[in-house]
């Protein structure tokens, strides 16, 4: 059967493109049937399809109940609006225009408090803004004459759509008021080219942004009483997981190298999961981007307050992804044809793994620090054994390429290996080299996300360790509920 | 004069976050000229500002005249809606939803022709299933009685909107259908409301329809006619220059590493930014992706026909990206405090200097495969010289390693150096052989670019080159065409 749709898809495609010699070919089953065969596959495939779809909706659902709790929300403000329409009284009191609370309501509320904010103030100051300037154009079209008024209209909506466009592509400018430009083109439009027809223009006007504040209003209070989502709290957890990430793929990576030799278990594969969480490290640039970009508009919440400096936990997430790059290239050693030698490795696998879990418990004392919002007394001193164990694996490095690269390996290959004493110990050695050089560059890389920690410390204003001894048990407490309700990515 | 100013802005502090203790503090100036200062600075301040955003927003379209065109474009298809509502007997023929038309076009219109259509399609198909299904709705709730009317309608609005909204976390269906969920919730939303008020719905969709049709087709129009802006040209245009940006940084970074020891020179300065390029390549993931989103959606262009394989090139650029991550860890060993020694250089230098300049001309002539749409008769001896080179530099590896490191390099150290025999030149070696085992990755890595683009150009059926001679000039006039087009990051 499977063939023979074969033959009819070929031939379908080859009358579709070549010069109709596939006339040859004659059907081997009725039209019907084979019609039939076709509405049953597609059926097939597309219930195949419905029922993936749903299966992965229920997944993403599970995964993070706030999604299921954001379209609550939504359905929520949208039956609420609508009393708006529905009750007489409101009826008459906002005119008509309703459908703009309505309208207001879909197409600002967002996920965040933060997007719904920067979305709602944009609309209504674009609004404002373009409502205005269309009554001054109107005002003056209508002073100079029936027949140059459409022609001001017309320039004035080209002139200003132009460039409202335009500023939509300046970066900084996109960044925060992109949706403001949007509704100041539509409103001006709107308002200029109704003005010529609608005489009650400032009436029109004063109903329609009171409909808009009050979808407005009405998202912001949705989106911030019932189980508020916050992009600067999000911004936070992810700073804080991506750097949770880092440390674990620091320890992994030393783990994994020096174990690569055998079949991976279960708990080693489990292990190397781990190991590979630098990967979502590596792109969540824009997600970083755009959350500190809503962030700002928030009003104060849990223990942030509104000029929380969240640009610094920008530079946080790029120093953490520049020691990710680091350790996407240990990777590459990782994965090396030429695995360094197992005498290579015993020698260097104590001091590199001392490394390692000094560089993987500096990054976690930072998640620490971030996560419990108070400065570290060990922080400097685990930076010091850091620096101890990456002095002690250069001073060992240099001890190994003098006497046992130079003599003990060329002893021990004389004696066991019959092969040229050149090919098995010095390519792994490179290997182990390279991984080595890699564990002190990420260590030094580590010291640039200490530095912009601490500047975060200071701008932020987080508390020193002996200040506040009554207040760790409520920090504690808090920082458990972050933890709860961190988003699985 | 700027130490008052502090003065008086620490007191404004004190007095929000402070007990009122800053009362002691006695003004120094009059306020009236305090007030007048301070609002003098924000007036030149504000200038300034506006001033640079100016200087901004001309630089970026002297950058790409093309964002300029664009917001032309914008301003015309706007001028061009206002004429239905201008003009009398247009007006008639689609009622006061004129309105609808304007909103199309402000919302639809996208930079790119496929961000339009795709924009286009959804709003069409989003408005058309949330019509029928509200008036599905209306039926049902009408012929339930009065009471029951407000209820199934409210009912029907929240699950309908929970649902659509949640269908836009869905990372499959938000990619392409993000846009339709949105209007689909509007759509709904409007319908089910006013259609308990409304008695002419039919009328009404129809009306609303038509126009939102008119304003799509005008979009589309516009986007496609006048200058048009393809995604997928943009796409194969980044992809292309991120492939060159590779190859430049492969190329600067052997000269760069060499070069390290003397001061920068003007022209080693303008080679340098050459060879930082590849930092570009780092984030273009999500652009790339959002582009061929767009692609698929755009009619045949140019080279490109309909079915054009768009999500390969992201596999290409997720390639190019994975060379680029390798890079980064190669500027790691170039900015390392432990240069290696000048001996060492010398030894390796040149077929280090081999290996990246075959592997740079290996991703030039893949991104000439790109550019020019067709097979290469050299990549096959381009991947095997590399290969070779790259075999050449492990085994001079190996060597060095025996040697030189054991044996020459000691002599040589004994002989110069008075510092203790073990610390100047080995500590270079390991900066020097890192460095060389990175060039030994990145030439591994190239070799899944090769396979990427050789997928590519099987399934976009790029022409052999042994058939295309009479093609050649052509393709070379198009291949300049689009040289003179691109876009500049």
């Amino acid at each position: 059967m499977a063939r023979q749709k074969e033959v009819f898809n070929a031939v379908e495609w080859k009358i579709r493109v070549a010069d109709g010699s596939s006339e040859t070919l004659v059907p081997e089953a009725g039209l019907a049937s084979r019609l039939w065969l076709g509405v049953k596959n597609m059926i097939g495939g597309l219930v195949l399809k419905v029922w993936r779809f749903l299966e992965k909706a229920w997944d993403l659902g599970v995964d993070d109940p706030r999604k299921v709790i954001h379209c609550l929300k939504v359905g929520i403000a949208l039956t609420v609006v609508s009393l708006f329409y529905y009750t007489r009284p409101l009826y008459e009191g906002v005119g008509g225009n309703s459908m703009w609370a309505i309208m207001t309501v879909v197409v600002v509320f967002e996920n965040t408090v933060g997007a719904t904010i920067a979305k709602c103030l944009n609309r209504v100051f674009g609004t404002l803004l373009a409502g205005f300037l269309a009554l001054g154009v109107h005002w003056i079209a209508s002073q100079s004459g029936e027949k140059l008024e459409p022609l001001i209209a017309g320039a004035s909506l080209f002139l200003l759509a132009s460039a409202a466009t335009f500023s939509r592509f300046i970066p900084t400018f996109k960044a925060r008021f992109d949706y403001g430009a949007l509704i100041f083109i539509l409103t001006f439009s709107l308002v200029t080219v109704s003005g010529y027809r609608v005489d009650k223009l400032f009436n029109m006007a004063h109903q329609r942004i009171s409909t808009i504040v009050i979808g407005t209003s009405l998202c912001i209070l949705v989106s911030m009483l019932i189980r508020p989502i916050w992009a600067g709290k999000d911004l936070y957890n992810l700073i804080i997981r991506n750097m949770d990430k880092l440390a674990n793929s620091i320890d992994g990576s030393v783990a994994e190298y020096f174990n690569r030799s055998g079949g991976l278990t279960d708990c080693e594969e489990e292990a190397q999961k781990v190991f590979l969480g630098y990967k979502c490290v590596l792109n969540t640039k824009a997600t970083e981007e755009s959350m500190a970009n809503f962030a700002r508009w928030e009003p104060a919440h849990g223990h942030f307050n509104f000029r929380h400096p969240w640009k610094q936990y920008l530079k946080v997430g790029a120093a953490v992804r520049r020691c990710a790059y680091c350790i996407e290239a240990l990777n590459a050693c990782i994965n090396s044809e030429n695995q360094a030698s197992e005498f290579i490795k015993k020698l260097l696998g104590n001091t590199c793994l001392r490394v390692s879990s000094n560089s993987s418990s500096v990054v976690k004392e930072l998640a620490k620090i971030i996560k419990t919002m108070k400065k570290s007394s060990t922080i400097d001193l685990l930076v010091e054994e850091m620096n101890a164990a990456v002095k002690e694996l250069k001073d060992d490095l240099k001890s190994l390429s003098l006497s046992e690269a130079g003599t003990s390996e060329n002893k021990r290959t004389e004696k066991i290996s019959s092969k040229p004493a050149a090919a098995i110990p010095l390519m792994g050695m490179i290997s182990m080299v390279s991984f080595a050089s890699f564990q002190i560059e990420i260590a030094s890389r580590i010291e640039s996300i200490v530095e912009a920690v601490e500047e975060l410390a200071n701008l932020a204003e987080f508390e020193h360790p002996e200040k506040n001894k009554q207040n760790q048990a409520n920090i504690k407490v808090a920082a458990n509920e972050q933890n709860d309700e961190e988003t699985k990515v």
